[in-house]
């Protein structure tokens, strides 16, 4: 069985024709285009999902069903609610999509989808309790309690990006201070060394790399002079890492999780970063007697929103198919 | 059926004969008088529940089962991890009282009392999604998901009093900075009027009420002054509801519960203390487009702990009657 995986995100719309396994046999991309409103962009990923069904069918890869992981909160009638980072309010994507599509369609915040990916393909497979943070543009959450995927009671829960963790010299876009993702996802990285170049940190090797024109400053190239040594970058790694520990700290204090996974573009730093997130949790756990769950940086790097999208068209496809 | 519920707190032991719907047909207490050492509490502990079984024999309510909930986490052994407020390490509890009481004995943290009584007996029955938080010496804390009590992978979890929301002026006694706790609890109330008095806050009327000797106020006190206009006291009561409404919207983003119960010393408040609450949740919260969930003070007050122990050995005695 084959399944459509889109990755909705605030920078790229990537899909994949996806098997049972997980494994991506077929891939394409586009540039998202926020600033062309969401009529354009539903309008590519309709015409890119067609291209893709078509392109499969030339190597018998039948789609099935189409899961998509939308970078915000989606009610249980496939309508999105919101999606700040790509200025989308109310939009009835299931429906359009169906009408569009002629398949059956699945769609849910990306961060759900990431917890599909690692439960069906990755590394929660039989785990009880798990959590994933997906550190892109903003930080998604996945939760897996009692081996299922967890959303609340209005199907709005698992924003772990929105827990406040502490005081931000800027504002979140949900309108409080001290979210999570202010601090630790690649979009507050930038935007904490543009603050410490602007007040002068001027010996960083950041400065010749973008030469002095801070709006090209992007994650890699932080990671990348951090980890060649570059003091600025480094104390802004540590920072996002710090707050993050802190997160996952939050995290153990109400959930005890067994195992974190770790996924998105920050991932790639690889372990490298995950060594100082797992410094910081152990300085900042709380009762040190307490066990903390294993961390770990998911496989699926930057495809954990396709392989994750596609699960959950999988999975909701297997229990449709059950209940009929 | 009847049940013996121990509520071990920082202040006082108190206990009860409890029969099926949650109700308290006798009732005992004693200080706990925490510098006496453990062995001390847990010898007045055993004499007082052995007594109170008795005088329930006088009466016919013949206890079949014991439950205690403990102000610290509790192993899947029934030995206590820690207690800090108690000074306790590594006490096997469960042990200990089986062989004095010769009856089937349940210990857990308070928090899961706290959630086992509002699910049993309160405002949780028949809900999926809800959490308990008990506002005492600490914060204590208990999670309903899928109508059953959660406690997470290492039974340690929520602990949502130890959740970092902010930073504070002290440290917590689980070792960071930050905790809802150190914020939003009776002692975390009376340490922060304390810090305001001591910094010259010298037209309060906490300072006559106390006689200028700051070692006598307490968290009854600080509400009354603030409901007749005290500034300062209006002052530390809305911090500590502010906080607490962070730490719920912080909840809110993870968990996305139905139904909020508050319960412990600090709801004696009231409905007076629930506005504020309810207000400051309703400025904190993220996306205001989310529905937010009820918020509601325990029908309990102090007696949720003792209702809520016997609801543990209630639901364990009968869980393990019909394993047999």
């Amino acid at each position: 069985m084959y399944y459509l995986g889109i990755d909705l995100g605030g920078t790229n719309i990537k899909m994949g024709i996806v098997n049972e396994k997980g494994e991506i046999l077929l891939k394409n991309q586009v540039y998202t285009n926020v600033e062309s409103g969401s009529d354009n962009i539903i309008s590519n990923i309709i015409s890119l999902s067609k291209k893709l069904i078509k392109d499969g069918e030339d190597y018998n890869y039948i789609v099935k069903a189409v899961g998509m992981g939308v970078p915000g909160p989606v009610d249980e009638n496939g309508v999105v609610i919101n999606c700040i980072n790509l200025n989308w309010s109310e939009i009835p994507i299931v429906q359009i999509l169906k009408k569009e599509l002629m398949l059956p369609i699945f769609v849910e915040n990306d961060g759900n989808a990431a917890a599909a990916c690692e439960l069906e393909a990755g590394l929660l497979r039989g785990i009880n309790t798990g959590i994933v943070l997906t550190l892109g543009t903003g930080i998604g959450g996945g939760i897996i309690i009692d081996g299922k995927s967890y959303t609340g009671f209005h199907k709005i829960g698992a924003e772990i990006g929105h827990m406040i963790v502490g005081e931000n010299f800027y504002n979140c876009n949900c309108g409080r201070n001290g979210c999570l993702e202010t601090f630790s996802s690649a979009n507050a990285l930038i935007k904490y060394v543009k603050e410490l170049l602007s007040k002068g940190e001027k010996s960083s090797s950041l400065y010749s790399m973008c030469n002095g024109d801070f709006s090209k400053i992007h994650g890699a190239m932080i990671i990348s002079a951090a980890k060649e040594g570059d003091k600025t970058a480094n104390k802004a790694v540590e920072r996002a890492a710090f707050y993050l520990a802190r997160g996952i700290i939050n995290l153990v204090a109400v959930l005890d999780p067994e195992k974190i996974v770790i996924g998105g573009g920050m991932s790639k730093a690889g372990e490298w970063y995950l060594d100082k997130i797992k410094k910081f949790t152990e300085e900042e756990r709380y009762f040190q007697e307490f066990p903390i769950p294993e961390i770990v940086i998911s496989n699926f790097k930057n495809n954990i929103g396709i392989v994750g999208a596609a699960m959950i068209a999988k999975l909701n496809y297997i229990e449709k198919a059950e209940e009929d």
